[in-house]
């Protein structure tokens, strides 16, 4: 965390995988960026337009009408080439003609790494705005995205319970999460998932099978396990193969996949999102640079930008425990 | 189609996948056999409970605050046993240890064919109702809970359009429809989708990628193609991996599977389904035998069952017309 | 209905309160009227617009990604200026300078009163759409913008139910319809009301009040009583406290208001207005004038722009004698 | 907050307000109370039910499928008859009958001010539960239902904006918070309000009134206005009436009023609400007395029931200078 002259141009973009909320976090970023009087551009496509100088002027009324949208109006990508030097070196020139002193970057930790990096090398001042879905970033209780895929995730779920009890089945639901569990526990707990398998937890699959067959003994053999598509012992296809060769059962598997990642943002996307970019735009105009905008317990929270994906953020394993209470 | 002494004492079942519309439809068929005098029983799992005799009495109140709910609180199910001749001697031995004279049955076309094979055998007058997401039963313009799958997939379809539009991809999306490609063309054309696949049209991979390529050149690089699961040349993954070796480019799966099934019902499918249950009421108490009520050009039409399964209702080709039109 | 020289540039509006399902429509009608080699303007703010000269031309990505959007791109508005002479004379000119030769008016009975005047006078052909939430036109079984209006007192309805049944309450949910009982039949059916107010049928309170305390007496004290806006009795307020003074009850009142006009349309909006728009520049291309172009059992109909308006289209009375079956 | 001999039979109440999550909240109190080895009893209707003994043992299995309903399966009034002594003796021997000896009490500032009396006097051990859609509770940095609340304003919100854009006009909506501009501040900002009005804070109309003139000049004449129902210059009706006489215009008003009270809960919702019940089962059996559970930056904490009303949550005014900021 550094501080230095302040930039009066910046410029802004939104980069790794889309999340929702993101629109909204542009649009705090620039009317709050705009209101202390920095001239904004936004780099479309994330590095790869920075590099190829995707770069325009943005007003007050470039940001109109996005807040309930979905997606990113600065579209977004992943750049091979921003990992070369040579593609650093001229999307820093790329920068410098377009007189940017500064950076907002919107991403998850992907994204961060890139920003590190090039601060490294160019010292262009940059400040990230946590955006994913996945939730998996130190320095912040939510990042941007999260509660609406949270939600989408939990609206199939209650969809495919209606099936799951109309039939008596048992279904696998694979939901996002390649490093981390935040949203399987979240889904999970909120539609009553009677099994929760991610990846910061050992997956029994000896133990499911006992609870299995002891609810089955009970009559409720209807059942929803969610699985985080990065558990260790599988996505929810071969979790699905595994159980049903020890079992002799018949699990049904839904993936839900990239319908979690678009959609109208939530009330708390859109309110976290408005904040962070809007207190992204205070920081920069203060001179922090290489941090990242978070809130922690309700509080703005400057990390330090390596911080954000070098230090892991926990899952609460309480909750844990406790949705296997509540299962019974 | 024919009428017989009309029973005073009924059952009423569904049977094979549940459709979002199927508790409206007992509602509806519940109070209207009440309401013309009728005792009416609750037969649970279809076929299966008729077998096991899991029958219970239905009063008004039993249908209270359901219509609003997805999946069927009488359950559903498919019956291997009820495919043989001993299966079906204990049904209709459970249906008269409890006076049934008449069965509703609310399903789709296997659900029918065990009601047609059964009326053969036994006698006991049925009337259909048509439930089923697919929409693929000849004799009614809408099946029960096909507009809310509609619907589901639609809104699948705009979340997965965010993702498209932010990073430039193409999207495969396969929708439910193993024999007809309802489902894929009005979801396609209400989302806009830039190719429709269906079982009932040749599915011409090279001209397909014909328009990609011309598309590529226009720049319009995000795109949506739906895909029928029961198209000729594969589900989504396949044809995605067909199409992704031909061009060498990487199109993005999303199975949208069972979460089309649940969910609370749309308005259209809420009223489609209480009129046919109502209507399916008074059929059977006016001494109506072996046949489905349905609903064309806003009027109820009774069709003999067997028609429903062996004749084809035909999609609209003219749609997909105009739907290559509209994407240009 | 009359067939004239097919006009080679067209010009496009929306007029009228908006309904969601417009913009689908103007996308229709767009990308349909290219197709066939038509010069398309947009004009902005209905007839104002028209006087205004508010004219813009339209391309195929004018109407892009707008499909799932509610509102309407052209925006609309009521204009007075257009009822006297001198405002239709300035209208035409503004056309007249544009090469417009032909026009399409998406829009509901006043829009379409305004377009035949304007016929009558200049003699421009116009083609009208069905856009109107109140599905109060005839010539078309449904408006662009029912489906979704209804869809969403459902969801209003299903809301308020939850705190109905949760304290025992009588609620009076009112929704639009000045004229016409669409909404109110369907939202009400739907919603499982017990009681359905429209102004199409006298509505007895005395009635009301005897089946209300019957209810009372089996103990069903949570209900749902819908009111069309335009009942003869009054809006909801007012028959809230009719029956409250007979009653001694509390009635709750909840009107849903301009809710019922915005969102993202449903599949069976967006496939209408798609089609409907697309079919309005094949008429009007073909020469078509005066007519309104409809969707009736499935088919394209058009229909004479004045009969739209001065015949009537009725609401089902069936289906009310069936809601009070299926409320009992 | 005091602890006593742990209570081996409890029972259980919802009270006030229904708010969405409430259900979540009884199956994690019903479900961790039977886990702790403890005999559940459901209250129905509050305290009404209290009195009039309305009180039956519930199971794992009472609270199965709940967790995603809206309203309470235990029904909720307001009592007159607790706020006399003679209620409160009736309700104690209630209690008593049934060997209840502790309460779990699911409700807002009004039930809470019961429990803490009823306390006083007959000392059975109370632990409270936040349920109620306002968030005006000390001691949880968020209520049951206030995040569903939200997010149906919003949804609402959402759907004005396309016809206050269509139609360039003004709207006031007025959400619900009769004491707290909680939902106002949230869905205001969320929802990229121009104007969020709220008890807390002065509504000063001539400074409104400069700011629309100011945005008239700037062509910015599709606006919308969050008011509270609570806020000092009155309710939605009234500001937009004083607000049409100072400037001549016409300003449409949209009261979402029950609409915000049911619903599905969301993701947040159930989470907290699951935790919140299942930590209410825990402190009940650990001996706690006289407190609420609530959630206050991510972790568990007992506030002395009486502190929850007489405390005053403060919204935070950050915020609303940011929304000024964000809706320039």
């Amino acid at each position: 965390m550094s501080t230095a002259a302040a930039p009066s141009t910046i410029g802004l973009y939104t980069s790794g995988g889309d999340a929702p909320g993101m629109n909204a976090a542009i649009r705090g970023a620039v009317r709050g960026a705009l209101h202390l009087g920095l001239n904004v551009f936004g780099i479309s496509r994330g590095y790869s337009g920075m590099i190829a100088a995707e770069i325009e002027p943005m007003g007050p009324r470039s940001v109109s009408n996005i807040i309930q949208q979905g997606g990113t109006i600065l579209k977004t990508s992943r750049s091979a080439e921003f990992l070369t030097p040579d593609g650093r070196r001229r999307a820093f020139e790329s920068l410098r003609a377009h007189g940017i002193e500064g950076l907002i970057c919107i991403g998850g930790d992907g994204s961060f790494r890139g920003a590190v990096e090039f601060y490294d090398e160019f010292k262009i001042p940059t400040v990230g705005v946590p955006g994913t879905i996945d939730n998996d970033l130190y320095g912040t209780d939510l990042t941007i995205g999260y509660d609406t895929a949270v939600n989408t995730a939990l609206d199939a779920i209650d969809r495919i319970r209606d099936t799951a009890q109309s039939h008596d089945r048992i279904f696998l639901v694979e939901v996002m999460g390649r490093h981390a569990g935040f949203i399987g526990v979240a889904s999970g707990i909120a539609g009553g998932a009677e099994e929760i398998l991610i990846p910061e937890t050992p997956t029994d699959l000896d133990a499911i099978c006992r609870r299995l067959e002891q609810r089955a003994e009970q009559h409720k053999t209807s059942l929803i396990m969610i699985v985080s598509e990065g558990d260790e012992q599988g996505g929810a296809v071969e979790i699905g193969r595994k159980l049903g060769e020890r079992l002799g059962v018949d699990f049904r598997v839904c993936i839900l996949g990239h319908t979690q990642r678009g959609g109208r943002p939530t009330a708390t996307d859109r309110m976290l999102a408005s904040r962070l970019g809007y207190e992204a735009a205070r920081a920069i105009a203060a001179g922090e640079a290489n941090v990242m905008v978070g809130q922690v317990n309700g509080e703005i929270v400057y990390t330090p930008l390596r911080q954000t994906f070098t230090k892991k953020k926990p899952v609460n394993h309480g909750l844990l425990d406790m949705a296997a209470v509540l299962a019974e």
